[in-house]
């Protein structure tokens, strides 16, 4: 796995674009309800203070008010153990800054950027490294220009042209996943500015949701370093490893040959029946399985790179070679996983391919003889739900649950399944979203499922009982959607042949790589 | 390096012991002030709820009020992305539990431990994992009895065998190293008792000072499995590479074959002139220059097992081959090492060791012709702080900065170096410290020290320039007191013979290992 790519410089245009794309759909949004094209974008990292902790003790009279706030849960409970810091996202897709302590603007008049970094005390130099000069962060994120972050106030007043207070739109809004609210920036003197609220967070959300070439250039290699790293993983387990060491794999390769610290998210490496628990690998459940002969893998792991993610999952045999039980439901998987990515284009909804992949794992599931019974009435019982609890997928970029699932009006289903879902929008151009399907066997579910007369009757109880200690397939592609089509971004081996060649130490990528998994162009 | 030790099996005794140790330190005093032995040590994580939020939204009218605090800010932002979930460490020590959203109490009487475990919704069985029974976690965690915790406050009344309302013992107090105070454990109808937040933090953070063996073991592991990756950083570390891949490597090394999930603390991986920067490493100075010949590393990286950390630090030449500069001042600190480890035992001051430290090293550089002059002289001008800005060492256990190092009435040193120590107490047998000088040629200091005329005459300006971009050089063991001198944990290669023939592809451990780093009785 020598052929990785050197991770590659990222050019801070992309988040120059990205700011652009903010200011002209602004423009456009206060155009449309006819008010006054002038006020400031101000985003601000709440956690300023965090990063000084170390040498707090020091420098406790030393800051601003305003600086010091909201930094003090960074720090392991009350210890100075200070968590590596990375970027809030609407910031960072904004401003690309990986420091923590700035705060950010951008001049609706005029297009001005403005970046406000923290004045570093002398100390700094000694304990956190060579402090930069504000030309530095000019020139380094191509703003229009730097100030330090207590001269917030002081510069957005003078750059005011217009009457009366000036307007501030802060960031504020409801994060679909978590049910959070963003914190709007504050800051000492803020009672100066008029504040709105409401504008900014479904603009800027909407414009992360639709990708640029630079931002799916990064995804793409997020994805690379990711699919590379899989492979790995792939040829390196064997029985008798631990679950989490095939977790360090990944993550050495991926840093170690990416230069990726960050994972989008806490690997899921999964093995016999912990391959059912979807979001297994956290502090309760800590990937620490000994790997057994005959049991499926399911590894959802995924790298990042400045800022953008990945999110990949591939099952596998642990021992290399599917068992006819284990074809079946990886192969109901991977039919769903490919009839989806065929039918994805812009103008398709979202919840008609969650359906598409259920019925096509229920047609499957049939097929096997662990389930009988008309499909159409099994998708009407939402029997789907029982071996698909999750949504089939979600955007992806900054957050691995990218915002924006659900656009202002729409509602959150309340059917098993599709309730479950992150998004239930239309497709469109630029998004790029996970295609995940998956199938589980989870007592949980299916122990209702069977007591149940409306699912029970489709149930090969006999059949299923087979499957008890099963655990679960999920097959996890990036997908972009394009104008034709969709192309899949991520590369792993697929096929249960090409997964076993790989196994067996054949060659990835394979001379003749399947394309079953885009449709129309290719970029 | 295949010969790692197998991830130990470690046995709940050590925190029923922690336990019996707190009961008998806290029964002592109510005895000692005339107080009854009765009340309640009460311990809560207070981050009970983060772990649902992915599925929060299913979840949010099922949980009950008081289980749903403190845990809003364990999320990035506003996002669902979850950190990976890290005990809080005074809950660690008494209890050992890894999994989230549990209280613990200890009853005063009789000594009985009780855990109350998150009573799970049958949905997280699907997302989360199997929902374990009470019983599992009484056995698995040794603990008397285990309830919901939902059901503190009547189990606590239940158990209350006085008059009046039952008292509790919460833990509220001053982490000395961060500046922060603990949060005191919270829950529905705790004002049905009696509070009482002063007793219970100085006499729990005193039985941390003192590690048990058991304790000991778990550092003594650590101290293992870090030893070894460092030294396989060491045979790796070749010019072109990137200071990050030293961290990768040290990373996977101890996950890999320690099953060491979490560090102590952020990985410092810094090379030329970036080794004077004290806490390199962070977001806004990532591990991320590129490796030169002539360079320095300083790498100071400790992995952490079942909440015991380790703390080393290594520094060796890039290129594997010392230069008589670099010798210079490696010795000069490696002197003040085995100084330091040659004169611990119980009895001696902290605050004399971090002297000795400065003496030996102004005494080496003297001898080097960088100062010239009196070192009486050069102490009672505390020169040894513009080379050696940092303490000497700090208490490691469950935390790096383990906490107990100003006992009440102590107060912080205003001198600069010693203002810096993280303790000034008198050795006592069973303490784990770490020994950690430096000497560093950082800009932010000598050029002020250059320029007052109290410190410039000892400085030779030429010498001092030839070292301009040297960076620094830090030697860190982790040292046990023992009853008749110490115990240094650490096994890395120290000599520069050991460094040079490690980096060569010499075996180590060496057959005959230098002992210079202990003195007294060895363990």
């Amino acid at each position: 796995m020598g052929s990785s790519p050197w991770p590659p410089k990222v050019s801070m245009e992309l988040h120059v674009k990205n700011r652009d794309k903010l200011l002209s759909s602004l423009r456009q949004h206060l155009s449309d309800s006819s008010r006054p094209l002038h006020g400031f974008v101000l985003l601000q990292v709440s956690l300023s203070a965090f990063i000084f902790l170390p040498f707090l003790i020091f420098l406790n009279n030393l800051y601003p008010i305003a600086f010091a706030q909201g930094g003090e849960e960074q720090t392991r409970y009350d210890t100075d153990h200070l968590e590596l810091f990375r970027q809030e996202s609407y910031f960072a897709y904004l401003f690309g800054v990986t420091e923590p302590g700035f705060y950010g603007a951008i001049d609706i008049a005029t297009g001005d950027s403005l970046l406000f970094a923290p004045r570093l005390p002398s100390e700094y130099a000694v304990w956190l490294g060579k402090i930069k000069k504000l030309s530095d962060f000019k020139e380094h994120y191509m703003v229009s220009t730097t100030y330090f972050s207590d001269e917030i106030s002081s510069v957005l007043q003078q750059y005011y042209q217009g009457a009366g207070k000036p307007l501030l739109f802060l960031l504020h809004g409801l994060n679909t996943d978590s049910d959070n609210f963003s914190k709007p920036a504050d800051f000492q003197g803020i009672d100066k500015f008029d504040k709105d609220l409401t504008t900014l967070h479904p603009i800027l959300t909407e414009c992360r949701v639709i990708k640029s070439e630079l931002e799916i250039a990064l995804i793409q290699y997020a994805n690379d370093i990711s699919s590379e790293a899989h492979v790995e993983v792939m040829r390196r387990t064997k029985v008798g490893m631990k679950e989490y060491q095939l977790e360090s794999i990944f993550l050495h390769h991926t840093y170690m040959y990416g230069g990726c610290r960050h994972c989008s998210y806490t690997c899921i490496c999964a093995t016999g029946e912990n391959s059912a628990v979807l979001h297994y690998g956290h502090a309760a459940a800590p990937n620490d399985k000994t790997l057994e002969d005959g049991d499926m893998a399911l590894f959802d792991m995924g790298a990042e790179y400045h800022f953008y993610g990945s999110d990949i999952t591939c099952s596998f045999p642990i021992n290399g070679k599917f068992t006819s039980d284990q074809s079946l439901i990886y192969n109901a998987v991977l039919d769903a996983h490919n009839a989806v990515i065929s039918s994805m284009k812009p103008g398709v909804n979202w919840v008609d391919m969650h359906t598409l992949a259920e019925k096509v794992i229920l047609e499957s599931l049939k097929r096997g003889n662990i389930l009988s019974g008309d499909v159409e009435d099994m998708m009407a019982a939402r029997l789907g739900a029982v071996f698909m609890p999750h949504g089939l997928g979600h955007f992806l970029g900054i957050d691995t649950h990218d915002p924006g699932g659900y656009l202002k009006g729409l509602e959150r289903r309340k059917e098993p399944g599709l309730k479950s879902l992150r998004t239930i929008r239309d497709l469109q151009e630029g998004m790029v979203i996970t295609v995940e399907p998956g199938c589980y066997f989870i007592d949980a579910l299916l122990l209702p499922a069977m007591n149940s007369p409306e699912t029970s009757k489709f149930l090969n109880q006999e059949v299923i009982n087979r499957y008890k200690d099963f655990g679960g397939v999920r097959i996890e592609s990036d997908v972009l959607v394009t104008a034709a089509g969709c192309y899949n971004m991520t590369k792993c081996p697929r096929e249960i042949g090409e997964i076993e060649g790989v196994m067996a130490g054949a060659p990835w990528p394979a001379k003749n790589i399947s394309t079953h998994a885009s449709n129309g162009l290719q970029i």
